[in-house]
């Protein structure tokens, strides 16, 4: 099969592999696409992530979805020619985290693109068929693919514990940002603010269902008419993160989806004077279920952030299409293109 | 003023009373609708519910809006004019349960329309400034009246923790049925099944969004294609009761809703296998600020539910209604007209 | 290796079985207690319990303490030599159940001692690593086996949220309410009534803290001085359990451990005025830690419940005991001796 | 009655002023013994406190009890001669805030010793009779006042939802982080970790039940053999604070008592790793129940904190008995000597 490699900062290629075998409650999914995500861009610019090293050839992309070709041992509930959206990490399933069905916090995952574990812009992927979620005919390849950021949004907000009329502020309107401002409406937030810098996001955010723009170039999300009480923090900048915090209402929660760096002022007095929660996101948990229902639902719309598609050969210019167009939202790889 | 009094069970008449003046943190309110409720027509009818029994004349009717006449000593934040919803019990303030947000359990309670105390069967009502909620200007009087049985099924899904993506089953049909209907989706169900043995009232469940409908006089909850997570039970029907608990996925949650009397036999075996949480809702707490949202934002159409108004005057007619017409959905009394 | 097993009701004798080889991922016990529960002496006496039914032979015994002697393949952190606590049901570990942290509803939940799965009653089992939980010296071989019993009081308090200054009522004071006392105890309650119809357990629970005794041959809990919060119900006497809801206060909690039969009436109008909480235990997860922690500590004393010890070849009498002692509580087996 | 008056920084006087009289709903307590806190020491050296500043003569004291010996209109449930508790802050009770059970954070909040409102440094106080908390005779006059401190670290321990088995780290280790060892291990907590660099206090720790003792100066609470799930940050030091969101496992909980400051640099990347949550407490919301049971029923010792007392005239030695003596832990005021 082929598969896009990352080789080292700035080096893809595709490269010939031998497609793999499922093991014992694995199958082997033909990848139909596979979503670019920020931290793939950043792999592929800086050949690492904070901890993480690309130190040997990746195989980059975390987003994927297809159809089943091949079951292993003992496989049941799937068959081949099922259509199917990967979750892309492993659990060890019976660490204390993954027993208190937290296997997001495991620290044996084992998760795409994250060195030395191999993604998805490849033709096939192998993956334990627990994690190999079917998606109804309604939903497309694309839309397959993106349940993986959706489920970051959907985490955040059940993190977040956003419900009927809910007021929420997302700050940052990327893809994580836009599928937020989708997802907290999805559960039932009433009101949703949206800040970016880019007017062009804010538009898109507002075509999403967002009921006020910011421009934080111009304006303050202090001076919202009513104070949010939920905080989805998806810029990853730090003087955003604190006023997003100060922007809150007494019991409000804070959910920090962007990464910010490690130590970050964060306005302590605030946060104890109105006790409010303040949380981060790692991955998700059982949330393609809930993704799943979203949008098939008609409840989220993950076909309208995709602008461009590319074919494996092009992998490298997928992941720097951001980087290009400022109106880029999100793009896929088709690797059977 | 003129008030609608019932002085004895099926006996209702239109009194002269003394307009009541507001007292310290009291609000007069000019009433321009009030939901007739299934409550009022078993006054009506028996003189009493359970251990509450009807004395001595009572005012009937506790879905009440209109707009603020005039304001007791020390209210601020409403002014005379303003359109608001009447919550139409005040509970003391200060008791274990009102301390603990729970004032719905307030065993001081003065609720409207149940003995002693005078519901809003009249031209004007006094309420506490903080339980008169303004709504704004798109959301029409008889909506305003109708937030409260909205509110009895936001409580009852907040109890029953719907969220993005639940699967809900509401057995009943009726006003409140309707109204968990609509509010589960509101709060993110994506599944909503309803069973009922009124085609017509199935009919509309389906109009209001229901995904699955079930025709109690042939079919079972039991054979829904998947489990539901979460119960609204809305008939107060023993055998519809403990046949929707059966219905219930692992985990999942009934709320009981419906009144159904005092032993009733429940499958203790599979709350006990499946891990079921059964609990009922009395009223509701912290209710409007969702109930109003929801509306305002139209993700729940109150006005919809309403199939006949009627003049103080008649308020027989008004509390029989659902008795005559089994097109009935829900009637309002207009004490302006 | 020696086992009992149980051929039909009333009918157990000890043969010589294959010592059973670690699988991957499993560890060999040799196993050094083993307490006797109810529902032993329940397939003992019936040979069966509800829909399972013992149609082969049938090795019972599912609290079960003892030493690692072998690890199967790829199992790390224990060693041989280890003292463990083993914990009885394996899960599959992947179904939405597991994987919501819910592992005590896997339907494909594997337990020692329910048809066809053997239990312990030998000189050896075979569990999975991850259920073998690792023992401190402190903690004896009858305690250790004893942390299966305990779990169950854990899991009963957790779903009663029983906290600092709560006020609990057990109903029954067999070994579970026993436990069940020293436990809601040690998860901070204060107030904890206990009611039997046996002075002598009623005695003993006021041995281990429990603050208000109930002989309910002539007295009532509805007459406690105080209104209980949670309810542990572990009597399954119907009659218990609906007077136990009775008796709770606003917005309580009933737990029902104890199995009373499937169709119970339950007091649903209490239900609802009080706002309470209704539900069920069907075994237990994430316990072990707990268990142990506390028993560690020396806040709940697990050897002061041992009446009796047995070796397997007097495991019909060790199954009996209850039977024939109504001062026994709890006995155990000792396959080696 | 004679009051000590604090009329700038430094100066504190007895004034005669006119003994109040109850209005609706209040009662006059007659103060027995008042606490010393951190604050009022902070009044007393400074004349302020961040944004609340002493502008005209103020009376300090906050934590009081004492014997109710008169009761206004309208009051039940309290006779003249009661022991109480005085729960120093009075909320409106209407507001949002108040009405979810959120009292503590009421915008309207009337707290003792908060300019502009008088505290209990005085021979009689006038309170709200809901928060004049009854005590038993077995609780002296100083731990009736010392409820105060030990409510605020229940609501700390309810914040960390410490709970049965729980690990918990207490990093400063002054009157506030002792109480909070002694109720985490009323909450159930098995292994309590303190830090501090002062040896006596934590001596006086371990004295109370702490598991491992942490000398600041020397070691690290990243040290602890075993990860604590739940923080509470008694120290208000932003380096202690990094620090022991550092040392936490993960999905732990960080509960930020100690006042640290406004933008304090927190872990933001381990926050989000490890999925914590980080919030701080404002006083307390029904807390003295849990207190008074605790202290009642013997697993809270509030007296032998109690490291010396001073008449009404020696207030200002009161206000300084920690800046004179290092072995001081808390010390009391009692007016009526």
């Amino acid at each position: 099969m082929r598969a896009a490699v990352l080789r080292a900062a700035g080096d893809v290629v595709v490269e010939e592999r031998p497609t793999p075998s499922p093991g014992p409650g694995q199958v082997l999914v033909r990848v139909r696409s596979v979503g670019v995500c920020g931290s793939d861009t950043h792999y592929y610019e800086h050949g690492r992530i904070g901890r993480f090293i690309v130190e040997s050839p990746l195989v980059l992309g975390h987003e994927a979805a297809g159809e089943v070709v091949e079951l292993g041992e003992g496989v049941t509930g799937l068959v081949p020619g099922q259509r199917v959206s990967v979750e892309p990490g492993v659990p060890d399933l019976t660490c204390e985290q993954c027993l208190a069905g937290r296997y997001n916090l495991c620290p044996q995952m084992r998760f795409y693109a994250t060195p030395p574990i191999d993604g998805a812009f490849a033709e096939y992927v192998l993956t334990h068929a627990a994690f190999a979620h079917p998606v109804p005919d309604g939903i497309s390849d694309d839309a397959a693919a993106l349940l993986e950021p959706l489920s970051v949004a959907v985490w955040a907000c059940r993190k977040g514990r956003v419900s009927a009329g809910s007021r929420v502020l997302v700050t940052g309107a990327g893809p994580i940002g836009l599928l937020a401002v989708q997802t907290a409406i999805a559960f039932g937030a009433t009101e949703v603010a949206v800040s970016d810098v880019n007017p062009a996001r804010l538009a898109l955010a507002g075509d999403m269902g967002a009921t006020e723009l910011v421009d934080a170039r111009s304006a303050s999300v202090l001076d919202l008419p009513r104070a949010p009480g939920v905080l989805l923090e998806c810029s990853g900048y730090p003087p955003a993160i604190s006023e997003g915090i100060r922007a809150l209402a007494p019991a409000g929660r804070a959910v920090l989806v962007g990464m910010g760096g490690d130590e970050v002022p964060l306005p302590l007095s605030v946060v104890q004077e109105r006790e409010l929660e303040v949380t981060g996101t790692f991955r998700y948990a059982g949330t393609w279920p809930t993704a799943i229902a979203l949008v098939a639902a008609g409840r989220v719309d993950l076909d309208r952030l995709v602008t461009g598609s590319y074919p494996l050969e092009r992998a490298a210019d997928a992941l720097t299409a951001g980087r290009r167009d400022q109106h880029s939202v999100k793009v896929v790889v088709r690797p059977q293109t």
